[in-house]
């Protein structure tokens, strides 16, 4: 890793270079035993994603509230959990060419490993990979659950996958990926309820047509930050996927809470400083595009009501509004979308007492999946 | 750097592992060479920003070819190009906070290294930097022509940052930084021409203000790959900072090319896969938000005129039209924007041949600054 870290176990706030990928560990923690509360004792499994964080040293956080594994985008990313010490990885995608295949069938020599597949044309690559690495892949056909990206698009194309996953050497039908990513950020909680409706009347029907085919699902999985409690309460999922509950984003704080419970809380900020202040009600930050992402919006100044952030550009945030900091001053972002946002950096800054007067960086630690695209 | 590189140099196109961002060589070369022609015999220097390219062997070539050096926006960034072997780094950008300014200093120690300003509480700060490490900085005043960001606000405010400027030990007022970042998008040729002939109106007036201070410019900074051509009419402009134009992207194939010579080519693509082939016309890529940045619209398909894009999450493009590519099968796409989708890669990967039958890779080089945001 060539970019060296914005600041040092042990040094005040004060001391942190600018932009800094920040974790308020407080409520970082309290998210953590949040989301663990909400399914203890319903007998659903808490399986986090790890695209958000991308870092082995919050998977064993995780795994040591009670999550069973984690879950993984890429190949990539799963060496790179494994290789921290995760024992099960979820690959929540498809995973297509040979290289990447047999880096999965590898990782599965020496891990648990689930992936999911769409296409009848993916299982014999995905077998003999397994089969040259002697190694048991567990497989989920995921099933388009209303998301329109993949997935098998009906419950009698979902039985064939599944039947073919059975018949393969190497590989074990496991169940349904059963996912709806764009229902996690509708606005109005019941027509977010709706689209988890309309998920699980396509995933029991798809449960009947396995069950008519001799074919039980040990795993149905899916769900969000945005949805879980409704998947939860729905007798059909059995293993959530939540993963930005842990850190929460400007888009999510819209999206508003679920309906039991604590909220969860504002966990991630980038820390930015004031560089210049060239008129009364505009002040310039030092962190633009390459410091958080905007495919969700901007970004929001916490603690700060009255000041917006009007724009964006490759290295700058323009902050508009009353009671506007002065040069050098320094400001903490809720970032728009939290996951491609902590891809942007090398470095976590785990702060305790964010709250407190006196904040101090407790630790250090690398985005360790950071750029894993393969 | 933790993440291994997507090919080897000698493999074919077949063998670079998706996503990747690779270089067009030959178009890339044309473009470096086009810029350079254009800007040949004018008395106009060049000095390209490597926050597109953040290589210093990029910078190389550009040197190569008559730029003076380079232009960054960040010190971490200026760093690594004088560790890379670039002697001229000019910071187009304000630096704020004790730290950095030590480390700019210590830079300037060793190279030519310039600087922006556009506050008078700034140039105590740097001064007492620049002497602590025995440094002479060169300090360009900022003014504000037209972007409303950064830059003092009026001739008169420029006047006497630069009188403080030229007063301060270990720092050389070296002229100033007229850039209209917004002037380059704009669609219309027209419309771009008024927004900087505003912004040359701007800084003649500042130039003037200056003279009858007695205080003369070395260096009059700006334009962009959108409005070069513009600024290097105006009589005004003695160093121009084009980027883009070694990569050129979607948003700027909108843009359109420079009213004289041959126009710049898309030098630039994310390699990516088709991964899922759910329904007929829709593909799924495994190049997301992750892979390309959106902020300024979705990747174009290079050489599919029937197939768009139509969403893109963090490790997924849909694609959708007719002549969809089958699973496996795999796609160029043009980036929206170069920068920030240059920046979320660790390697780039050089292909000679891109147009022709066999595309070999030619060189893997990694983006060296990815990630310098300090």
């Amino acid at each position: 890793m060539s970019i060296p870290p914005p600041a040092t176990p042990g040094s005040p706030l004060d001391a942190v270079d600018t932009p800094a990928l920040l974790i308020d560990l407080d409520a970082f923690e309290r998210n953590l035993a949040r989301m663990a509360g909400r399914l203890a004792g319903t007998g659903i499994r808490l399986r986090p994603h790890a695209k958000t964080h991308k870092s082995p040293v919050i998977a064993a956080r995780q795994i040591a509230l009670g999550a069973v594994g984690v879950c993984c985008q890429k190949v990539s990313e799963a060496e790179i959990m494994v290789d921290g010490g995760v024992p099960d990885v979820l690959i929540t995608n498809e995973v297509v060419g040979e290289a990447k295949l047999a880096r999965l069938a590898a990782l599965a020599a020496r891990a648990r490993i689930g992936v999911c597949v769409d296409d009848p044309k993916a299982v014999a690559p995905l077998s003999a990979a397994a089969r040259r690495f002697g190694a048991d892949i567990d497989v989920l056909v995921e099933i388009d659950v209303g998301q329109g990206r993949c997935g098998a698009a009906s419950p009698e194309a979902a039985v064939l996958l599944a039947q073919e996953l059975a018949a393969a050497e190497g590989l074990t039908f496991a169940g349904l990926q059963a996912y709806h990513g764009a229902a996690q950020h509708i606005r109005d909680p019941r027509d977010r309820a709706q689209a988890i409706a309309a998920s699980a009347d396509v995933t029991r029907k798809t449960v009947t047509a396995l069950d008519a085919a001799g074919l039980g699902c040990a795993t149905i999985g899916g769900a969000g930050t945005g949805s879980f409690e409704m998947e939860a309460a729905a007798g059909l999922w059995n293993e959530l996927q939540p993963g930005s509950y842990i850190f929460m984003d400007a888009d999510y704080a819209r999206v508003g809470p679920p309906a039991g419970g604590e909220p969860f809380e504002h966990a991630l900020f980038v820390l930015a400083t004031v560089m210049s202040r060239p008129v009364e009600g505009r002040a310039v930050l030092d962190a633009g595009l390459k410091a958080h992402s905007t495919d969700s919006g901007l970004p929001v100044i916490r603690g700060h009501q009255r000041l917006v952030v009007t724009g964006a550009s490759d290295e700058h945030a323009v902050m508009e509004g009353t009671g506007v900091p002065a040069l050098g001053e320094r400001v903490l972002l809720i970032p728009g979308h939290c996951d491609p946002t902590v891809n942007l950096h090398d470095w976590y800054v785990g702060l305790r007492g964010l709250a407190g007067p006196e904040p101090l960086v407790e630790c250090v630690f690398p985005v360790a999946a950071r750029g894993a695209l393969f």
